[in-house]
């Protein structure tokens, strides 16, 4: 399989997927557009089976495997998604994994990887690489490492998000200039860019970061692979790789994806207005492309704009505070009190 | 119109109701389902337009309404969630709407339900009559009076739900053993149960009230149309109709529908639940149902078991409340701590 997955590769996946994943609503809140001015539509990966977008490309990945890798088992590094979107694909195909996680990552991930009935190796992400420990488990054990992004099955699978937005918007008669991908290393948004862009050609791709982790904002402009300085302290747990991904960059250079960044306390807001006008519990990283559309970033007035809410393993205490603090939108002004 | 909707009434409502409101999805936790040792599938009505399923029966009656009356307007009184779904019907149709709302109703749906465009009307739940102020209206400015349950075309409305359950339960090759439903005055119930038993005959349908107004449970139990003595007094605002109806209490007994009832604690906890494993937002009353699987009142154990969800506009300080309090479920045990 050539690096960078093929529409074909997309939709072979779907296929694979089927009875495996769900297909996810993309839900639209009419007082949201009124208060917008246009069309947003909300793809809710967040009622993805584990709460993300991950379990698709992990069982596109796992269900590749020859039998015996999967007898053997299968090791991944993950902030908390991956983790359980491998876990939970492992489990449904009777397959051992083993899930390496940094221990900062939300409890809720931990306890639901662990519930899935992975096995999981914590590490310290300021000290220790997630890369190795991966690679050292693998060798030791003969296990195959599924990578969070930079894989083309993996790729491929989270590309299927983009046929179904795709598929849905040609249902209700939609075409969508702007579609809004949260981006940690790209798997999502170069599956997405591939699949929108065979329906829908002129269709604006943006990924969407967190301020002071926008490697693929900085990435995408300069052309050039750049890293982030830190790797903690953003809410955003789910979106702090170091990096994009050898595949995903030029992917999502070939499809002419531009990069947008959002604030900590606007990932907070948009969680906030999730919880009103969708009724959709998001995670900080699941709510960075919502709250884009949100507060500016990109205008959405007389536009019909898709964006990607793409997990909501959010931690309780950070879900409820986004309600109480920011349960309100202020009508005509585009902006959360 | 006979009073009581036939099956083909349900059907055209379906076909009436194509683009105006949305299939929502039959929602499934692999982590909740092993906690329950079940499979516990959720209808997750939240997700309707206006965020109920009140939407349904207020499009089904709108849209049958002669163009005069149309012209003249429509008035209805409800709690909140009818009064969202007959404005934001009435808006999409170009129809004026007067809606008559309690002064303690949620601020959530009165803000709502002014923002889709309605005229709103607010009495005294304790001292005066909504039945009355809205017959009134009608007779004083010719408008036409949309009833929140007692009406055919508002039932053939809700029981759309039951037709996609039906339908979402045979593509997944689920037979649904028990279908449990909040109530107020049971025009969602009795509905879902006309579509789910022409597909599925062995079903038993529950409705779930909150304790303390469990008129249906009293009225399924002694054959007769039993009422509330108390007029307020649960966080249940949506479940809290005096008595079920004259055309609903009939249907329910003809369906062998019986009930259960569940606390306003086990109501907010089950939002938490539903938050942390389902990524949704519910309001209490749209909890009940959940709230009576997760907590023993009807056992899940070994069986396949539908609860509809039905609704999600919730007071934000509740929700926060419910998602710090109860994100938690004891594994093994069926209880939240």
């Amino acid at each position: 399989m050539n690096p960078a997955p093929a529409l074909s590769d997309i939709q072979q996946a779907a296929k694979r997927l089927a009875g495996k994943t769900v297909l996810t609503p993309l839900l639209e809140a009419p007082l949201l557009n009124d208060v917008l001015g246009g069309r947003l539509l909300v793809k809710a990966e967040c009622l993805q089976r584990t709460g993300s977008f991950k379990a698709r490309g992990a069982f596109n990945a796992l269900l590749q495997l020859p039998q015996e890798c999967k007898n053997r088992g299968v090791v991944a590094f993950s902030s908390g998604n991956h983790a359980q979107g491998v876990a939970y694909a492992a489990r449904s195909l009777g397959v051992p994994a083993t899930i390496v996680m940094p221990r900062d990552a939300p409890p809720l991930k931990i306890a639901n990887t662990k519930a899935y009935g992975a096995s999981v190796v914590l590490y310290d992400r300021e000290t220790e690489s997630r890369e190795k420990i991966g690679a050292d488990l693998a060798n030791k054990h003969g296990l195959t490492l599924i990578r969070p992004f930079d894989d083309p099955h993996v790729i491929a699978g989270q590309g299927t998000v983009g046929l179904e937005i795709a598929q849905q918007c040609k249902e209700i008669g939609a075409v969508p200039e702007h579609v809004l991908v949260p981006c940690s290393g790209g798997g999502l948004a170069s599956g997405i860019a591939i699949a929108i862009h065979a329906s829908f050609p002129g269709t604006q791709i943006h990924v969407v970061e967190p301020e002071g982790f926008d490697d693929a904002v900085r990435s995408l402009a300069s052309g050039r692979r750049e890293t982030n300085t830190k790797k903690s302290g953003s809410i955003c747990d789910a979106l702090m790789a170091d990096a994009v991904g050898d595949i995903t960059l030029p992917i999502l250079r070939k499809e002419r994806v531009t990069g947008l960044a959002v604030s900590d306390e606007e990932s907070l807001k948009a969680m906030g207005v999730a919880a009103r006008y969708l009724k959709i519990m998001l995670e900080p990283g699941g709510a960075v492309a919502l709250a884009a559309a949100l507060f500016g970033k990109l205008a959405v007035k007389n536009r019909t704009v898709v964006v990607v809410a793409s997990g909501g393993n959010g931690a309780p205490f950070l879900q409820a505070e986004a309600i109480s603090r920011f349960s309100e939108l202020k009508l005509n002004r585009g902006e959360v009190s």
